[in-house]
């Protein structure tokens, strides 16, 4: 049996994660992998309840309790999508991750983004992705990308969308080993060249 | 203006948590104390939608989610309530707070109480109770007291609520200047002369 693989895609809204991770599949599939596609937050019944909270509450929530009920999403869809998924030899490709804690309610919102590692492994057990893409975009493109309106989060201004893009960035330099900014102004079929070429080690 | 004063009530159901905490503020508004009471989880809009889903909810949740839950709920009580009521000099009286986590979800389901002490410091700051009393009762007692079916966590087995009531009492022995257990199966009236006994000091 092949070993499981945990693959993460993040990056700022409009990068092109969801045509990514549905092309890796294709592309996967067609290589004979299983292979597992989830989002964070979501992705189990609980977790799907705390995704609609998240994106759409009208109340007050401060950072802290969105990075804790970001937390509680990822660790039901852990314990019941990720971990069996990589024991059965998939390749799960997941829609963000914890690095968007880090980036969003850390570097972007304020707290300490170690804090948001640290809550982060109590989390997940542990477990990170093998390989996470953060999908980059020049702000003024992720914008014009966006659907009208946008969520809770998307609403939030300008400047926290630089510190967003920035802890990515910086994020990345800390992992080299883990974490590959890449460049989504390209066409799509390009940045999926640049993925599978990254990816291919890991299959054999 | 006083200064605020934070004291959390656990212990094991059917103990008296809410008669004591009733019988308290009446004691310290008698006294010419500002008091707020809340319950832990809860206490905020937000907070009572989780409790409700921590209390009630039917479908697959972890027993790290469920912490992390927990987490998310306190971290809009302390926002929301515990903070503003202690900056204007009020008593806050809580019905349970951070340790019935290290004890529920540590001590008795298997996480490691270090880890949940960790993630309470990020969910609240920091802030911790100045007092917290644990109304412990032989566990005969407290299932004797109880009202019939009991909630998703009152629901687990008597080897569960052997492993709580040890928990705390490990708990208030590594923390004996915060933690006091309080025997509560003295009748109502004795057991709040020993609390207010404990308070009395820190309201001057």
């Amino acid at each position: 049996m092949p070993h499981g693989i945990f693959i993460s895609l993040d990056g700022v809204d409009g990068a092109g994660k969801s045509t990514q991770c549905r092309l890796l599949a294709d592309w996967l599939r067609g290589n004979g992998r299983s292979v597992v596609t989830c989002h964070d937050p979501g992705g189990t019944d609980l977790g799907q309840e705390l995704r609609n909270l998240l994106l759409h509450y009208q109340g007050k929530m401060s950072l802290t309790t969105e990075a804790l009920l970001f937390m509680a999403s990822r660790a039901q869809l852990v314990a019941d999508v990720i971990r069996p998924a990589l024991a059965a030899g998939s390749v799960v490709l997941c829609d963000r991750f914890l690095l968007a804690n880090v980036v969003y309610q850390g570097h972007a919102g304020g707290l300490e983004p170690n804090d948001l590692w640290t809550v982060g492994r109590f989390c997940t057990g542990g477990l990170e992705p093998d390989l996470t893409f953060v999908l980059d975009l020049p702000l003024e493109v992720s914008f014009a990308r966006r659907k009208d309106g946008g969520d809770r989060l998307e609403s939030r201004g300008l400047d926290y969308f630089v510190k967003v893009r920035a802890g990515f960035l910086s994020e990345a330099q800390r992992r080299p080993d883990r974490i590959r900014i890449v460049d989504a102004t390209a066409p799509a079929n390009d940045v999926l060249d640049i993925l599978k070429n990254d990816i291919a080690p890991w299959l054999h």
